[in-house]
Order: structure tokens, then sequence, then C-alpha cells
């Protein structure tokens, strides 16, 4: 039996004002409207008309994932540590998990994803290549302990999200459960309504091998991304650029050796080139100058040591882009007390050669591994350091004068830097993650040893995929899109209600109308909101707006004429309908 | 779409050997049958068939809720303390409850109830007498850090509750709000068809006036109730008992002390008394003594005081009855250390009066207050101690020679005792908790400032209700009232799939006419399990027993004649019918 909510008894409060903290749209209308409700940093109560938003968010997915096989379980909130130590990630986590003990002084934490559970049931209930391929997944609250949760429902402390995980004996079987998963996310996401691009994403970190991310562009997106005309499009972890190709040094001058005084910095360097070492044909450049940058790194298990990169002047390095290629070692800038460690490196004037010699590098004498831009071709020649105080190197050419440890791709990625795969030049945008799909590939199964037998009877280690979606955060991501100064406008297929009806007048007549409306649309199928309360036309309007189903029909005074207002939400239309007409009116409007 | 369950890709493995720590039969059964799995003590995770079953049951609770006028809202698991402090719960839960920090090192708590939140909500939102009443409800984890989790899903650290709260400005709109709780909770179980008594609940212990549990009698039950043949049913920590009539003691010998050497037991003192004081027209017996029990009792603040109660000596100390009596105090029994806090009192031999004078209360000699049961009727008279090694006193009479500072009726019911209400004698059960109803008042209202205008524009304080109903609990007390030694027998209403479908039989012939079976089943809107696998006859027959659906289906040999095999699980009857009326037949035999 449906019922419509009605606003006289619905458990809501609307507010005027904007929460004080809220920063993005999604958060200031959720909480205005009565969606959500703060309950501490980070940790959010639902109320009844966010509940079903969320509720039609989970059936869309639950209904897609039955669509791509996907069987439905549900693991604990609060797990043991063992399983989070064998993988490493008891540690690994750092601040960002919640740990409790229980009353036996047992470790315990939070779930912030459930890979170990997952891995370790069909460990427990699978052992033979029969059993697969096997894709199981939950819809179930994680928990992070951010150390800055923000932005309302977009990065939360307690948050729910649906994960999946697929299980295959073979690479192939993999690459078939990916597309399956990767073709339910289109699917979902397009049901919902929502604006998105596929990314290529970085692998890395997790130890496996492809990784595509889900984005929803949006300015306070906390991912930025780049996109080519040509369809390219990658999480700027992700972006790979191609190693220069070689360039002929044959006419390059050997390299020289000059004091440099007051040239600490990349500017000051240029300036005094220009001056007092001009070019051949043309200024000197930041381009022209390789920036040595002294990287620590901190390797999982805490141990800090040096790296150096040369990328060109023009570029810094992008903190995200060096973490991923250099995962799982944390990466930090070097500090006084790395560099009171290797006291021959100069400070302002560190460069890959030393009177001649190389100098960084593994096997060189300074023993710091040396990387190099991909922008560093073969034979490009550079304006560096020289490793002695106030002097630089001039003309220094790559595989000439100087070698390296190989590539790091670090350096920040700016607008109109050409795609890798030729498909035109990058804009950068920021997004919002809603989903992530991810070939985990042998890591979990290794680390639990998760093996089945094949079809020889020989033991054969499982490869996985693992497959989220921000179940909580999309109900922001669809409020960020879909929204204007007004209030919130739902898309149908999350709307609590399809229809908004409003009894707009004091006389008996207008309720009564209303009702039989009400009534009518139920009826029909549509989830219907009444508002039946003893309130003025205004207050009603203005909440019909705030809250935002996505249509609404006002019974006013037009009733004498058998008239009613029917509203477009989403386009902000209104026309006056016959009453009779205003259900069917929706009906041929709807998409 | 419906879809069948078929066991050739459903994610389960049955086992034919019970858990080792399995105790009880629901425990046992749902492991083997692959509808949970342990993840820690305490702890499960869900597999689908377990998470089907536990989806319908959330699905019943919710339709009734509504139909209460109930709205669902969800809170978060992980609370900050503030809130529990503000009760005092967050000292008062002890070693019951999960605690955890923050990386800012702020406190919080797994939730183990919501009562805070739920009132500090509806204090955030709602300010005025025309905003009641409200009935607002939630499905969601609790946690309780557990001694000794046990019984499977009867009782866990991570379990799921249904708990809703009404919230009322009068007494009267309690009741109503009450009544609407207790009306759903009936129709509920009634769905679920359990076979559960309501009993009357001590509710002092949470502040409240009126409560009711919801218990399925079953020898596995943690908690013990009573009842009559007229309709009495409590708990016994609710059962109070009459104090008894007062009796003629004008007849009664005065009060003699006498040596009595060796009687540190009421044996031993019955014994004593029927050799060297006997007794006119008949024998003593225990329940002739006063046993004088010395108890501690520790308040939520720490503090530790003695109290002593008098009870006739047939009869012990109910512990949980003591517990409900003094909360909320604890009570323990007197140590060493207490008795060596005050040598007065003479283990073995500790009474109402000492040479003659009352002793015994917080305004006699011994400062330590006393309190007597029910059953010591003024007038009675009693052999006790004399507060002297190795004496007692005979015929020592409550109101003439000694008295007391109230009653504590904390003595085990036995069978046999009468009812309360004059509804005839009690007999004692043990049951399994379903819920519990429970007008908890204005404690917590008061507690943390709930207060709303009234008609007359004056604060005040509203008053609330608690109901809650242990859904994951439900799924174990369904499994534990409806099994057979083959296996789970579900109701229709909650079974996985309704008919079980069996291809029993190698060739082709089979599997198609069972698969096109399950198609017009599922067309029928029966959700049906198809049994599809490769594996014997035998295998798929344990297994449908095992797995519990109320109906079966053996497509078999028979098919060469039009014949299918139908079982009706629960009542064990087999018939061959035709298989064209097969499903005709169930739908003729369902409830």
């Amino acid at each position: 039996m449906r019922m419509p909510y009605r606003l006289s008894t619905l458990f809501l409060r609307t507010l005027r004002e904007d929460p004080a903290d809220a920063e993005v749209d999604s958060h200031k209308l959720l909480v205005r409207a009565g969606y959500i409700r703060r309950a501490g940093p980070g940790i959010w109560s639902w109320l009844p008309l966010g509940l079903m938003v969320k509720n039609k968010i989970e059936k869309i997915v639950r209904e897609e994932m039955a669509a791509a096989g996907s069987q439905e379980v549900h693991f604990p909130g609060l797990l043991p540590k063992e399983p989070y130590e064998a993988t490493g990630r008891w540690e690994e986590y750092g601040d960002n998990i919640f740990r409790l003990k229980d009353r036996k002084d047992a470790d315990y934490l939070l779930a912030p994803t459930h890979e170990e559970v997952f891995t370790l049931l069909v460990k427990d209930l699978y052992t033979s290549y029969k059993d697969l391929p096997l894709s199981i997944y939950q819809i179930q609250l994680k928990y992070r302990d951010e150390a800055r949760p923000r932005a309302g429902l977009l990065r939360g402390r307690e948050f729910i999200m649906k994960d999946a995980y697929s299980f295959d004996i073979s690479d192939e079987g993999l690459e078939v459960s990916y597309q399956a998963q990767r073709d339910a996310y289109e699917r979902i996401f397009k049901r919902l309504g929502l604006d998105y691009v596929i990314v290529k994403a970085d692998a890395g970190a997790m130890g496996g091998s492809k990784s595509e991310e889900f984005l929803c562009p949006a300015p306070i997106g906390e991912d930025t991304f780049v996109r080519s005309s040509g369809g390219f499009a990658a999480n700027v972890e992700a972006i790979r650029f191609e190693v220069a190709e070689e360039v002929d040094a044959s006419k390059t001058p050997a390299a020289e050796i000059h004091e440099s005084p007051k040239t600490p910095t990349i500017a000051t360097l240029v300036d005094f080139s220009n001056q007092n070492h001009p070019r051949q044909g043309g200024e000197w450049t930041a381009a022209d100058t390789l920036k040595n940058v002294v990287l620590a790194l901190v390797s999982p298990e805490g141990k800090r040591s040096l790296a150096i990169v040369g990328i060109p002047g023009d570029r810094e390095v992008d903190q995200k882009r060096a973490e991923a290629w250099f995962s799982p070692n944390d990466v930090e800038q070097a500090t006084e007390e790395d560099f009171s460690k290797h006291p021959q490196l100069v400070k302002g004037y560190i460069g890959p050669t030393k009177s001649g010699s190389q100098f960084l590098g593994e096997k060189a004498a300074s023993k710091i591994p040396y990387f190099v831009d991909p922008r560093v071709a073969k034979g490009s020649s550079w304006i560096t350091g020289a490793n002695e105080d106030e002097k630089h190197v001039w003309h220094l050419t790559y595989g000439r004068d100087f070698s390296s440890d190989g590539i790091a791709d670090i350096a920040e990625v700016v607008a109109g830097d050409p795609a890798p795969d030729g498909s035109g030049p990058l804009e950068l945008a920021r997004g919002i993650e809603i989903g992530h799909v991810f070939q985990l590939g042998r890591k979990y199964a290794e680390a639990l040893d998760l093996r089945v037998l094949d079809e020889n009877g020989k033991l054969v280690t499982v490869t996985m995929g693992s497959y989220g979606i921000g179940v909580t955060r999309l109900v922001a991501v669809i409020a960020e899109q879909s929204h204007d100064e007004k209030g919130l406008i739902w898309p149908e297929a999350v709307a609590p209600a399809q229809i908004h009806i409003i009894a707009a007048g004091k006389e008996e007549s207008v309720f009564e109308a209303a009702e039989a409306l009400a009534g009518e649309a139920e009826e029909m199928g549509f989830d219907v909101m009444l508002d039946d309360r003893k309130a003025s036309p205004g207050v009603k309007f203005a909440d019909a707006e705030l809250l935002g189903m996505p249509w609404v029909i006002v019974c006013g005074r037009g009733l004498e004429a058998g008239e009613v207002e029917l509203w477009d939400r989403a386009s902000g239309e209104r026309l006056t309908v016959k009453l009779e007409s205003a259900l069917a009116e929706i009906t041929s409007r709807r998409k």
C-alpha cells in the first residue's frame, strides 16, 4: 500500500539558513531541506527524506549488480585485526582508520574496506576452479578517520559503499568480470542521471594492473583529471608521458662550469644566464634549466632514504603523482636533517655532475638514486647545478655528459600538454570520484593464500577485481549536479516522491482536491508528497522548491475554474492545466 | 525481473559437520546450511541466503512500522561520547560497550542503543506540541562487548535491531503510542509465524513505568519467565509478590535464645531444632527459618555498601531479581573483606536482633539496612540467628520482636508459587527475548532537556517510549523454532525461496523440465531455488532438507510418467503429483 508523505506529519523541519560550517551546495541544501543532520565531525544522521533517496539509489545499485551476476553478502563493520595484519594494511593505514580494543584487549578495527574478509570468505568456502568465476558484493558502512572530514556527505568518516569483488582463475576471466562491473556502473550512473567521465586511474598503489575511476566533473571535486578532445581521460596520478625522442647533440657546445653568484632559484639563474652567457638565437627560459629536486622516500616499514629527480625548471613536482610513482613509499620533501646527513649536497646548486664526472646516481659518487623527467631527452642539454656553491654548468647534455637511474614521471601536468596517446592537447578539470573499477590481481589472494585446484588438480592463485561505488556520496553528488539557488532538484529515479502536491489556500475544498489528486497519483504508481499543512502558500512554495521533487502541482484559487498549476522543477516551467489532466500532463512529459 | 537462485552458481557451500563451538541448533544449522559465517567472536558475515531471510524480516518490520505511523530514520553506528555522558550511560555501561578514540583523541563509542541521539534529534528539530506525537525508528547495527558472545546470532557483539521511539507531551499520549507499537509487534511476530508470549518486564532499571517483553519460549532461552493458567505472565525480574497478610501472633511463645552448636546452615539448624526444640504439632522445616543474606550493593559511581535481606530458609536469592530490585546498583555477594569491615556480623548466625534488641537496620546497632521478603508477614515467627556464635533465636516474631527497613522481593520464584494476581499457580519457563516495548517516560528528555511549548506557551518535558526488536536474532529464533534433525524449515514469509526445485537425474530432459517448472513458478510470483548442479540426487535431497525451503519439487524418474514428487518440508509429507499440477497443489496447500 502506498501512502502519501504528508508534510503535516513528516518528520521534517526545513531551515532558511545555511549551516555555518557548510562550504558546498549539496551540504547546505541537504541540511537545509531536512535530508540529513550532522551527528559529529564527518558523521551523519539520515532523516526520512534523505533515507528515501539513499534507498532508491541502493535499489538501483542492487538491480544492476544482480543483472551483472553479482550476489549480495554482508560483512561486519567491526573486524578483528588479524586479516589486516596479514596483508600489512593494519600498519599501512596509519592514522586513517579507527582502531579499538575489546574487553579482552584484542585488537579490532572499523573496516575502511573489506578486501581481506571477502578474500578469506571465498577461501573458506571454495576450493575448485569449478566454483569460479564468482562475483559478490555488499552495501555496507565504511569508516575512515579522515584528517579533515568536510563537504557534508562528500568526505565523511562513516559512509556507505557498495563494494564488489570478482574471483577468477585466469587473467582473461578477470578481464570479463571487470568489464561486466564496468558496464553495470555505466548503467547505474546513467539511471541516476549523472554526468560522469571514466578516467584511467593509477593502479600502482594497490598492486594491481588495470584501474579506472568514474568521476563527476565539479569545481569542488578533490580529484584532478585531464582529458583531450580526442577522448583521452586520466587521473593525474595515472597519466604517463612518453620519453622524449632523442635529439641531435652533435652541435651542442661542450659543458662549461661557471661562477653564478646569487642564483639559488630558477628565476635568478635564468636572468644570470641571459646576462652573462647569452644563448645563440634566443633567450634562455626556465625550460632550459634542469631543477634537481631532493625527495625523501619513506617505505611502509618506515625506512627513509633520499632520491633526486631532475625536471625542467618550468615545472613543479606534483605531490600526488610523485606518491603514485614511488608507491608504496610515502614521498616527503627533504628536510634540513636529511641534508645534514648528505653534506656533499649543496642546496640550490645540486646537479647530476661534479667537476665533469657523474655525481648523482646510485652508483655515482653521491650514491643517491637519480631520476629524470621523461622530457629530458637523450641529447638534450641543460643549465643545471655544479654541486659547488654558487656554480652552475651550461650545455650539460643528457647521454653525453650525464646519465640517470631511470625515469620519474612526477612533474605537474599543465593545460596544453599533449595527451600521451596523441589525441590532442590536455585540459585539466576537477571531479568527484563516484566509482572505481580495479583489477586487483593476485595481491590479496597471495597474501591470504586464496588458491583453488585447476582442471589439472594443481593449486593456482585466484585473481581478483575490486569495484566500489560511494553510495552515500552519490546522494551528495546528485544534489551537487542538480540544484539551483532555490533548492534541490531530484531526478525522478531517486526523488523521495515524483510529485509534490500543494494545498494552497485555507478552504476545505482546496485540501479535499489536493487529497483526491494525491490518491489518484498514487493509484497511477507515483510516490507522492502532499503539503497538507496549515501554512501560508508562500511557505509551502518555498519548501517545495527547497525539497526538490521533480513535479509540483499547486491546488489553489484556480480550482474554481477547475485548474491547477503544474511546475517542472528542473526547467522552471510553470503552466496552468486542467485539474483532471494534470497527471496525464506529467506522464507525457516524463523522460 | 525475478530470477531463480541457481545452486550451480549460488555462493554457497553446505557443511556436513556442525561447527565445533556451536551449542544451539540455530547456530549449527545456519552455519551448516551456509546462511551465516563466523567473522570473529560474536561477529557474523551474512551469506546470500542468510541475507535474504534477514531482508524479508526487515521488510515485514518496515511494513508494520509504517502501518503504525512510525517513520524511518537512520543514525550513525559511531557516535561521540558527549550525549552518553549527559545521561550517565558512558560510565554505566562499563565494559559492555566498545569505546574508541579518533586521531584527535576525542572519545567515541559504537552505539549499543540510540536513546540519546533520537532524543537530541527531536530536540534539534521540534519545538511545539503541534509537532507531536511523533514516532520514528531505525533498523541499524548495534554493538555490545558481551563478556560471553554465544549461541550464534542469539547473543552477538554486532547485531541489527529495529529501535523505535515515541514522543508525546502527555502520559495519555504515550499510552496510545505504546499500544500502537505493541499492536505492530503482535502483527510482526504473527506474520513471522512465531510462537511467543508477552510478559510483564521490569521497568525499574531504565527509569520508566510500563514495560513488556515478547519472549519465544525455548529451553535454550536466557530469560526465565513465569506464567499462570489464568493468563499472568512476567519476567522473573518483573514479578512482584504481595506482602503476606498479618497473622495472629497472640499465641506465639516469647522469643527464646538458645545455644545451637554446629548449625551454620539451614539444614543443620532445622535438624537441631527438631531434636532440641520440637515444634508444637509438627516438624520444623526450612520454611520456618529466616535466612539473612548479606549483599554488597555497588552504586553506578562505584560506592560499595552492605544490605541484609531476610528470606525464608527454603528459598535462595535470585541474582537477576536482586539486581532489578536494587537497580541501578550492582548486586554482589559480600566478600570476606566486606565482613572484615563489619566484625559485629557473625557469619552463619546473623539475625535481626541481638540480646532482645533490634540489631539489623539503618537505624539499629549495626547501621546496615535490613529488608525482608514479602512472605515475612506481620506476626509471623521465625528461627533465625542471634548474632552470637553458635546461637539462634526461636519464635522471633515480625512486628513484635523485630522490624525492617522495608521489603526486598528478591527470592527465587518457585514453580507452584501463586501468581500475584490470583490467577493460579505459576509455572516457570525459559524464553528468548525478541521484542521489548517500554514506557521510558521522561528520563532521557529530562537528562537532555527535550522540552516543547504546550498549548499555553509553557515549556513541558516530552515523554518517550522505546520499542525494540532484535532483527538478526529473529533469524536465529525462527530457525530455533522451526527445524528438525535434517535441517531448517523456513516459514514461507521469510524463506529465501518458497519453492526448491531439484533436477534429480543426469538426463538433459530432467534439467529442461526443472528449468521450465522454475520459470513457471516465478511467473506465478514464487521465489524459486533451482538445484541445477551436476551432483547426485542424494546430495541434492540432503541439501534441500538442510536449506529448508518450505516446498520441494523433485523432477526425476517420474517425469516419464509426467509426474514429480512434492515435499512439504514442515509436515514431512511427500506425494506424487502430475508435473502440470504441482504448482497448483502448492497454491492450494499454502497457509
